[in-house]
């Protein structure tokens, strides 16, 4: 059983109805009227709401940002890779997904959902041995996302390879890569692979690559974090697919060479 | 007097020789093989390295990182309106600068600092009382950045309307704005302007903008966070800047409108 803290977190939480609540705490002297939505929502989906003593919610709640409201609810469930085939064709647009390996710290990766969500990428896969973070932690700063963005946790590369024979090209986004991320096409079906400041991409991922790509930064080579590495290449192919769109302008073709680095 | 910790910022401090050194403190037992090229750089520049026990060190360090280095030094000087007018005038590419308003901790500044310069940006502006951390804080995200980068600290918007007067177009990124940022022409000399999550730019600021711009996300409206929204924005401005200086395709003209907003 997790714990969801915060008003944004349980709202968030409930209206992704993905989880299984328990029940929702709501303190005493909390403010009812800023959670009218909320408790409307729990009513709705029958879901019970207690009312608590204040120290008893602050006993429980990991942080003091909690505001007066806590859920028990089940983990979020994470989608099979099964599931993202099927998902990925209902979708109308080509399909945009991010697989990020080496992450750091749960706050990096909470910033990581949310880009990813308002960027438009339709999943998150992370390998599963590197899952080992306070779900709480990563609620917070993802700001809703982690609790709507379809999350992929994968144990071996061949999850990506299915994806790669139903058309996706994986992006392997490098340090010192020759091609820079604006000059491909993301307007096709794409997953984004971004690794860890430390090691980057693990040699598994490296191998199965179509291409590499790189920011070409200014000064130091390693110079952006994982989470702002994936927001700029997310930016870059939001940027191509509403503007080749708007413009009708097509894609210019790529030249069909598997791999260049 | 500053603490300084851990290899990385001191080293980066030398580097940019911008504080007044006291003294470096090297714990015993420090591994000074990997410390060679700091203490290279102390030597030529004569500040002084004393030899510590790893007790004291730990006492005196904010943090556990310090990894058995921590320098004493004065306060990173901050740039004038005036010196950023004046290096302004020795560049060599059209200027590039980042205003922040409503940064709301330390690390999220440091990572903002750190896209920034690896994004090609030439200072950061940010408003004075908004200056309220601890520099060890932003500095240990800043991965060496917050040594480096330019930093102006402004009372007004009157520096703002000067660099306006020379030249410089002031977007700003607000959610919700019509024109979106791709679609505005960045490779000329240009401030961004971005604002905190929850308010987002002062009405002083807006006020002057000549533009105003937006990443137009998916989802919920405010959904990046400060240091992303600059990090998409910076990015844009360096594809512009490269893939228009590569290709020798000038910039399309933009209407002479002075604000859209």
């Amino acid at each position: 059983m997790e714990h969801l803290e915060g008003r944004q977190s349980v709202l968030a939480a409930l209206r992704a109805w993905q989880r299984k609540f328990q029940v929702i705490l709501v303190s005493h002297g909390a403010h009812l009227d800023k959670l009218a939505d909320l408790l409307d929502l729990a009513k709705e989906l029958n879901v019970p709401v207690k009312s608590v003593g204040r120290d008893e919610l602050d006993a429980m709640a990991h942080g003091q940002t909690h505001g007066g409201v806590v859920a028990l609810a089940g983990a979020k469930p994470r989608m099979t890779s099964d599931q993202l085939l099927a998902m990925l064709d209902t979708l109308k647009t080509p399909p945009l997904l991010l697989l990020i390996e080496g992450i750091e710290d749960a706050r990096n990766l909470g910033f990581t959902l949310r880009s990813a969500e308002a960027l438009g990428a339709h999943a998150v896969l992370i390998k599963k041995h590197l899952w080992d973070f306070d779900p709480v932690e990563v609620a917070r700063p993802a700001s809703g996302a982690y609790e709507r963005m379809p999350l992929v946790q994968i144990d071996t590369t061949d999850p990506l390879i299915q994806l790669q024979r139903r058309g996706l090209r994986l992006y392997g986004c490098v340090a010192g890569a020759k091609r820079r991320v604006f000059d491909v096409d993301l307007t096709t079906p794409t997953i984004l692979a971004v690794g860890g400041e430390k090691r980057g991409l693990s040699g598994a991922v490296r191998s199965i690559c179509d291409r590499f790509v790189t920011i070409p930064t200014a000064g130091e080579p390693t110079s952006l974090s994982l989470s702002h590495t994936a927001s700029i290449i997310l930016g870059e192919a939001m940027r191509q697919r509403l503007t080749r769109t708007a413009t009708a302008d097509p894609a210019p073709p790529e030249p069909g060479v598997p791999s260049d680095a």
